[in-house]
This record gives structure tokens, sequence and C-alpha cells, in this order.
């Protein structure tokens, strides 16, 4: 264990080693940024492998140990550790991803997407704030703690996955079958953005989990006529629109009884951090184009309801003529894709079967229902008062100088989710790209100050863990 | 005006010279199968055209003037008339279409479709039933008049079309510019079939008219992520399926305001006839694959449901992700086509526009709802007490040695809406195909002895118009 007083010393070491190498990181985050790591892209398989290898040796140079390419189903996975923090000391294990997403549209990029280039305090580059560039900045906060003490103050390994801008297929199988190459106390995931481009950090806690069917209702054998058989013949068009439009009530909440059972309440605390986030609602309506947000569930806020709440959506819709002018039939079929978000405590596949059931309950009899399962995924929640929330908050404050914003998110992330069914492994998320960064669009870039505020929150964090003992942030 | 005891007598004359030419007009209605008038195919227009020849010659030859081919914006419309019957006579205008479905699938035709032959005392050809066998009916029953008589006992005009099978596009038109050579009392429609296959009659007194719509509901600019949205952005696809659920109630009747003020209510007679109808519920559903019928509007028997009912139908539904397996997105629009079967005496104009301002009305703010009115169309009703009813009646009975039932169907035909509209010329509708008959499938065939007896009740038909007044029959 190391005293407060050295632990203060050895941080403002690691910090400044950061400023006085901050032009050659700059210059190594162009050279990674440079290789084309395109997960979607066949034609970039060689590129998205030589991308994990420059990180294994990146990780082999720091002093980090067992620093191994896996080979998974499709892209490589990267994982290495450093375990000699010392006894009761806490492991992290720390998340990014070193793929990319497609450059398309070319033409609208100022620069080649693999030219990063800095300009107005920004680096441009696919890939600079998703998740490259994140990767990067955890690689350098433990050069800064390695180079400077020799050290890291706390336990930490790295996984780094090649597949997230293509749906993350391997990692379950992964996490599932190497639990002993990361087990951790507590998960970092960079992989987001901070509250603002104004450089306020934010401390992701929550994700919603989710529940998606296919429902397709079977009529006559084959098309009818409307006219010959409307009045006789049940209509599965009719009758399925007439079965989704029951699922929500007027007050727009699931009628499928037991939903609620599992959803843990939001708490004072969580509702005051919820009402505390700055918020633009004429803004976010802009941003899709809608006149208004919808009315929503009674009770909650739309910041609420935007995360805290379960929701549900018909995804797609098709059966019968859609084509130009008339026809008039009755269609043999018609069928839907709909989907549950789902909050915490809620069991997805708990609600995947409430869902077939009821469903096919309130089929009528002259039709028959198909519902079919297609995917399904654990919402996530850290509470707020978990001992690695507060220490996050007191290093992001140390490295940006503004307190950081506690915030739930709307959509899921496999690896979270998967993380803590599986190890039981609860996330923080700290994300340092910029909100407006280009994330999947032409010209993505990241500000220098992110980068550099970033990596001082980072080499706090570190600090800030390793003085907790691994049983006090467990919680 | 002509003794009751001539007509009987020139009947039986004109029914002795098909019973005595029967073998040679058989070998005729072969010539006439024999031309492929398949109004889709544009490889058969110059066949569609010479069928249309084919009959103008024919009429020519009986004695019929003004036996003239129309250009049309298609296939051509053949007329004639006679109109002789003298003072007071009534007249009648007699609709058949010459043109066909395609034949496909050939394969499965057990001879090529249009060789024709003889065989279990049926006539096998497309076109057999539908509908050149009975416009030949007519001619023939002309003839045998012609050939006896000399003259027939009621003014005959004709209205032959070659683009029924594919919309009858061009007939709105031809009626409206050609009033002066379709006026009649009353319209004979010979396109349909007997009751049964055992040579039970039929006589079709009603038909439903259409209104239909397209729906589209715009939300958000593009479609967006449902994890980051759900709650907040309105869906659609979720508007779409509550809004069109809401158009009908648990009693299955249109919620639209006002649809019901114009429905004409059965009378205790049309009740009586539709439970005369032999009607087997089982053999009914098996026909369509269904499980069984649906509940629909309560307080009326299926059979009234399905032809003196409006109704309402899904008839399509699309929008946003229907591929293989999930996509999270809240769709930027979905759409439907819908539509109403109508009867008398909606109009179908005012149900449009009545249906537009009812979805409009209905939407939630947080969406942009565009109807679009895609095609509309008349219901037509020839009330059982017309006296043109009673005389077809005892013509068919006369001819088929079985009263004919009375019925009204489900669907529409344009040509009878039109000629109701523009002309105000009610409608008979006097069928002589067989009900298993193959319409519009392989190996359709037509039997001999429903073109026998059809013929004679032809034959009877104008000496019973011909012996009422044309005041008498226009009721």
């Amino acid at each position: 264990m190391t005293s407060q007083t050295d632990t203060v010393r050895m941080t403002d070491a690691a910090l400044d080693y950061l400023r006085e190498h901050q032009d050659q990181h700059l210059a190594q985050l162009d050279a990674f940024l440079s290789i084309p790591s395109v997960s979607a892209d066949p034609e970039r398989v060689a590129d998205v492998r030589r991308t994990a290898e420059w990180i294994v040796d990146e990780l082999s140079r720091l002093g980090i140990e067992r620093a191994t390419l896996h080979e998974t189903s499709h892209h490589p996975i990267v994982t290495g550790e450093w375990l000699k923090a010392g006894d009761g000391a806490p492991t992290v294990l720390v998340y990014c991803h070193y793929d990319v997403q497609p450059a398309d549209p070319l033409e609208e990029w100022i620069r080649p997407p693999f030219e990063p280039r800095h300009e107005n305090d920004r680096v441009y580059a696919r890939g600079a704030g998703d998740d490259k560039g994140q990767l990067f900045m955890h690689l350098k906060a433990v050069e800064a703690w390695m180079k400077t003490a020799g050290r890291l103050p706390v336990n930490l390994r790295f996984f780094f996955e090649g597949d997230e801008e293509v749906g993350s297929e391997p990692i379950e199988q992964f996490i599932s079958d190497h639990a002993e190459l990361l087990q951790a106390d507590v998960c970092v995931v960079s992989d987001g953005d901070t509250f603002d481009d104004e450089g306020t950090p934010a401390i992701g806690h929550g994700l919603r989990g989710i529940a998606y069917w296919e429902v397709k209702v079977h009529g006559p054998r084959q098309d009818v006529h409307s006219g010959q058989y409307g009045g006789g013949v049940d209509n599965p068009a009719n009758v399925l629109v007439r079965m989704l439009a029951s699922l929500t009530d007027a007050d727009g909440r699931f009628t499928v009884p037991g939903f609620y059972d599992d959803v843990r309440e939001l708490t004072d605390d969580e509702r005051a951090a919820y009402a505390s986030l700055p918020f633009d609602e004429r803004a976010w309506a802009d941003e899709t184009g809608v006149a208004q947000p919808m009315q929503g569930e009674a009770g909650y806020t739309l910041r609420e309801r935007l995360s805290a709440r379960p929701t549900f959506d018909v995804n797609g819709l098709w059966g019968g003529y859609s084509g130009e002018g008339s026809k008039t039939i009755i269609p043999a079929w018609a069928a839907a894709k709909i989907s549950t978000r789902l909050v915490p405590d809620q069991d997805h596949r708990k609600i995947e079967r409430q869902v077939v059931d009821h469903l096919k309950a309130i089929a009528p009899p002259t039709v028959r229902v198909e519902v079919k399962v297609i995917h399904g995924g654990a919402p996530a929640l850290t509470p707020l008062d978990h001992p690695g929330v507060a220490a996050a908050a007191r290093a992001l404050e140390a490295g940006f100088g503004t307190a950081p914003l506690f915030q739930r998110s709307g959509g899921s992330v496999p690896v979270v989710a998967a993380l803590d069914a599986h190890l039981g492994i609860k996330t923080l998320m700290v994300g340092f790209a910029n909100p407006t960064g280009n994330f999947h669009a032409p010209n993505e870039w990241m500000s220098l100050r992110n980068i550099r505020d970033g990596m001082a929150s980072l080499v706090h964090l570190w600090a800030e863990l390793g003085a907790m003992g691994a049983d006090e942030l467990r919680g």
C-alpha cells in the first residue's frame, strides 16, 4: 500500500510526463489512426488485424503482461494484464474497441479519413473519437504511470475488440470462455462522449436492455378478394394492427401483464441527477425533425423516459399490397418487427416469453399467430452509490476542472450487459469523445483538450481506485 | 304489340331453332374461343382486336344495326343496336366482355387453352365461362329470334368490352361520352355464374362499392435509434397501428363518424332471400383455408355481412425494417393501403372525404399524416321488387326448369356502378358460367347444359321483357 502523499507525488509525475510527451504522443496517435481498421469492409481484414497487432506490441512495450491477440469467429480480440498492485488492491477491466466505421461517403471528407490532420485544436480522422482515440488515451495513461512510478496503482486488465461497429458478435462467447482473463472488480468502458463540447465530463452508469420479436399473423391460405370475402374472412393485417395497438395503453404503458413487475423505480438521487442535466427540448426535437416529443408514460420527464423507463416500438411492418394504386385483397398474412427497451431489473428472457405468450393469448381464433424471438439483451445499472462512481467523479473533476454529470443511456452496449451477466462485473462508462464529433459521419474529430484532460483523468482514476481496497470497490 | 299467343309461338320457334342448330353453334363457339384475346398480354393486342372484329361481323350478319368497333385508350369496345320493337317497347342493354384472363401456367392445362375440346358434357377453353361463352350465348339467342320471327320482342343494345380482365379502365369515359349508344331501361350483365353446379340459376341484383386510400405517417426526418430516442420520439409505425386499429370497434363496426348514415337497411324480403340461400359455412371456410369466419358486425348473418354490409380492410402495410434479424430503429415513416366496401346508399365520394378528414383529426401532433384517395366506386342495387327481376326470374325458371335464387355480391363491377351513376340504368346480373368452372385458373370450362339452358333463358327473357311496356319496366 502506498501512502497518500506518495500517491499525490506519483500522480503529479505521471501528469508531468503526459505534458512533456504530448507532441510525441499525438504523432503516435496519428500513426495509429492511419491504419484503416474498418471492421465492416472485407478488404480491410488485414488492416484490422494489423491494428490489433499494433496494440499487442504497444501493451508489451509498456510492460503489460500476457498481451495476446485472440482469434475469434470474426476480427481478433486483444487482452493483456498487469496484476502487481499488491495484496488487496482492486482489479479494473478496461474496455475499448479498435475497429472503426466505414468512411463513406469519402467525397465529404475535407481530407482523407486515414490521413489525420490537426486543426482548430482538434484531431480529424476516422476513429479519432470512436474509439481508437480513447483506446490510445488509455495506453498513454498507463505509459505515464509505468514510465514515472514504474508501476500502476491498481491491477489492470485490458479487453479490446475489433467488431464493435459490426455488432460485437464474438464477445459473448469470448467472455464466457475467458473469464480468467477478464475477471475484475469493476469495468471502465471508454467508448462514449463528454456531456457537452465545453468539456463537462460525464459518467454513464446505466443502459437499457432489449427484447426483439417478429410477429406474423396468418389468415386465408392465399390473398383473397376483399369484395368476395370481406366481412367474412378475418383480415390478418386488421388483426395485426389491433394486436399491436393493444400493446400500449392511453398512458403510453406497455400492457403485457407482468411487464413492469421487475422495473426498478428511480431513486430520489437519480431523479435529482436527471433534473440537474442541462437539456434543451427544442434543440433535441430539431435534431430528429419531429414537431414535438411524444407524450409518453405519465409521471416521468422526457429525459427519464429516454433512458430509465421501458419502451415499445414497432420497428417494421410488411404484408399485403404496397405497390402503385390499389389491390383489393385481404392479404394471406401480415408481419411486424417489434421490440421493447428494458430497464433494470427486467429480465429480457422472461419478457421474451411473456410477450410471446401474450400475443398468442390475444390472437383471435380466426387467425394463426407466429411469434419469434429475434434477439435480447440485459439492461445494466451501476448504482450512483457504487464506490467506483465517486472515485471516477473525483478523477474526472481533477482532469477536466469540472464536476461530471451522471447519466443513464437509452441504448444497449452488448459488452456491458455481457460482463454483468457472465462475470457480475459492474461498469463505469467514462467517455472522452466530443458529442458533436461526427462519430459515424465524415470528418470525425476529437478535441486536443479532451485528449489531454481525458488522459489526466485516467491517471487520476487509477490513483483514486488504487486508494481503495478491492472489497471497498466492489461495494 | 304482339299477342301473348303469338309470343309463345315465336318463343317456341326460337327454342326449336337453338336445338336444331346446337352442333353448328358449338362449332362456331369453338372458333370464337380459339382466338387468344388475352387483354393483359401486349403480344395479343392484334388477337384482342380480331375478336372485336369477329363480334362486329357477327352482329351485322344477325341484322343488328350500327355494329361498331370503337377505339379506346386500350382495347376496342363494340356496340350495336336493334331498336325496331315498336312504340313503348322497352330497351335493354346487354353487357359482356370478350377479353380473357392469361392462360398461365400453361403446363397445367390438359389441352392448350385456345384449342377448345368437348368432354363430359363440357366445353374446356380459356374464356369458355368468363366471358366469351356467355357473350356467344347472347349472340345465338338473338340469332334464334331473328332467324325465326325475323325480329326481337325488345329493343336491344350491345356493349361489349375488351378490358374487363385488366380493370375496365376505358369504360367510364366511354359511357360518359356515348350515352346515346347505351341508353336503356335496364341492363343485363352476363358475366357471372349460376348459383350451383346443379343448374340452379341466380339473379344478382346488388354490388358493393369501394373507397380506397393510402395512409402514410411521417415521424423523424430519418430512421432514428430506438435506444437513443425511444420514449421521446413518437414512432410512426406505433401511431399507424393505433390509428388503424381505432377505425373498427369491438362490434366490428367502422368508427368514422357518419359512415353508416346512408346505409340502406335490409328489407324483410331481402333478409328472407338471404336466409333461403343454401350455404355450407364449413365448405366456405375450407375454400379459403381459414379456421372459422370472423365474428363481424353484430346483428347480421355471415351471408349478409359478405354483401349487404360495409367492411374495412387493411390491404397492405409497409415501413421500417423487414429484413433478416433485427434493426433497432424508430422508422421515419410507416404506410398502409386501406379500403372500405360500401353498400347502397353510401356515397363513395363523401366517404372518401370523411375518412381523410377523420384520419387527419385523430393523428397526434407528434407526426404528420398524409392520406391519398386511391380509387372509389359506387355500390349498386336493383331492388327485388324491380319489375325486371320478376321477368328475369320467370325466364330463368323457364330455361333451367328451376326457380332462380336472388343474391347480392360483395365485390364491385365497374360497369354496373358506372351505368347507374352516369345513365341511371339499373342492372340485372344474369350469369351462366359454372361456379367451379376455373374462371381464372387452368382448364376453364362451361357445361353444355348451362349453355343450352342459358340460351333458352335469354330467348325467354326477351319475350318476358318485351311483354312489358318500357314505363312498366323502369318501375
